[in-house]
């Protein structure tokens, strides 16, 4: 009986060092977003999941309710030196011009068939508008998946010559998965066309088109010659989901505010605000783009080099500081960049 | 060793025997349309859900495009004498007038306050619209959220007296559950307003908001005094989710074309068009009001009265016929009608 007390001990140790070993492999293996750093957009997510999903606790959000919305360019994936979307109009224009041999010689569809990148990058907003209405409507909404499909699995990006789904932001990954794992719904919440973020969207990001919200055009529905019904994309714009038009997506298409939303510029502003505005533990973070080295950096907030593509204005910065929302620095919060590990180019 | 044979045919009848009487336990347990007689609108469905969810079978749809869309009025719950919603927008009147006291001699709503059934059967579609556009906009997304609530919770149907809400069709809800049992996203696509059936589909349909495709207007983010932004309702339609609007809305909203597709009117026609328009196994169906005494009875397909609310031709029932849709005849299909158990009247 002497001994007891020390077998007892002993066991207790032994015991308590497995539980030590055990809990320190268990958090390795488990957790949720190995590619960021702790502090403290890391924690931030950490924190909002555990306090929406913790029975009983005061910030409980029912699994109905968990709604998340993202912005892709520049937040899911690369968005520079040109929204891929453009690029694929772009790219259409020698199709387009086969079909309606009369563009060839007609501005602004002869600058870009000339390929002169520098002068295709001048092209005022109004041509380059052009350029876009007519590679993405026009046809039927089978076509052009059909068109998408095959130009995004060959498409490469400019810099690192690699295909653009292969260029999704690896912590971002991780954030959706984390999410999704929590029982949240993962949605897309895109100024870009929604019909043709839906046709990668579930391959790369696990989101189905059902859940991608973006600017979209009217569709008509008529019959073919054999009677058959289809629809067609008509140039005529119903939904601008940029700005104020992000909140107001999500009202249409979704129908719930978001308890977390996720952006990286000013076309993300009003979602971010609408999305804190609500009841209880919400979450709005915005990527900023400062590391240049592995990715890019532009702003212009905190002195970075100002852009007309995914714009971060130092308004834009202080309205977060102010309303609580996290800015993600690229540079110190993300251990690793993109999906595929890449060197800097 | 003789007696082993003996013994082994013995074992094998004992295993066919459990396996029969198993089989036959397990096959009643789970009926999954147990209010269905089971021909031939049930074993269409069956059959369905069959061909598509046996892995490696010819019909085979992968999880993620198992889409089925369900009409709402008159296919999921009760519409006659008048829509629900028609309902709600005439109860508000009141309210309106308290909040506009000017309208309280003004044209259509002085009809309206004088609670006059016939006079208010009356009212030509146009001031009908005035009053639904009265009080369905103008106030925030939130506050009509909230009136909806508060009145679903009280409305009554004026036949049965029981609320809407336990007038869906128990049939149909059997669907519903099946169909999502086997791996499909179920989505009302309903003329009705999307904001209006969006407050109640979760509770009674299982339904979330966000797969909730209806007729949907404009809404305008803005911000309150104290800076809160906020969505105002605008008289401005952005889809008419009847006819054609259907398969553009479901485009819109869903971006793939569904599997399976319920509908029960004209309205639904080009719905179900599209639906089986796609490739493989495709399910339309229409649920034809042929039961005055548990329900109503109207067409005017196969001589049923005409009807203005949820009108069923003889034109859509013979499309039907032709092009391989299944007529769900409520009296001779389902065993029960509603999901309370209900008295004719």
């Amino acid at each position: 009986m002497k001994s007891m007390p020390t077998l007892t001990a002993f066991t207790r140790l032994l015991a308590l060092g497995a539980l030590l070993v055990l809990g320190a492999a268990a958090q390795a293996a488990t957790d949720p977003l190995p590619s960021w750093n702790q502090w403290p957009a890391k924690q931030a997510i950490i924190d909002f999941v555990q306090n929406t999903t913790t029975q009983g606790g005061q910030q409980f959000v029912p699994p109905e309710e968990r709604i998340a919305t993202f912005d892709q360019d520049g937040t899911l994936w690369v968005s520079h030196p040109m929204y891929s979307q453009v690029m694929y109009c772009l790219d259409q224009v020698p199709n387009l011009v086969e079909k309606k041999p009369h563009l060839k010689d007609v501005e602004p569809f002869k600058t870009v068939l000339s390929g002169d990148r520098e002068a295709i990058a001048k092209l005022p907003m109004k041509e380059l508008e052009e350029v876009l209405a007519a590679t993405l409507t026009g046809m039927s909404t089978d076509e052009f998946q059909a068109e998408v499909k095959e130009w995004i699995a060959k498409a490469r990006d400019p810099r690192w010559h690699r295909p653009f789904t292969e260029l999704t932001y690896q912590p971002m990954q991780e954030v959706l998965h984390y999410l999704r794992d929590n029982g949240y719904k993962t949605f897309i919440v895109t100024g870009g066309g929604q019909d043709f973020v839906r046709v990668y969207s579930n391959a790369i990001y696990g989101i189905p088109p059902e859940q991608v919200v973006g600017t979209a055009g009217v569709t008509k529905y008529a019959y073919d010659k054999d009677g058959k019904p289809f629809l067609i994309k008509e140039p005529k714009l119903l939904l601008n989901d940029n700005n104020a038009g992000k909140p107001e997506g999500i009202h249409l298409m979704i129908g719930q505010r978001p308890q977390a939303a996720f952006g990286n510029s000013t076309g993300d502003r009003q979602m971010l605000e609408y999305t804190k505005a609500g009841d209880g533990a919400r979450l709005s973070m915005l990527v900023l783009h400062d590391d240049a080295e592995r990715e890019y950096a532009y702003g212009p907030a905190q002195g970075l080099p100002d852009t007309k593509i995914g714009t971060f204005t130092q308004a834009l910065y202080d309205e977060a500081k102010k309303e609580g929302w996290t800015v993600i620095s690229m540079k110190n919060d993300w251990k690793r960049i993109f999906t595929v590990e890449q060197s800097p180019n």
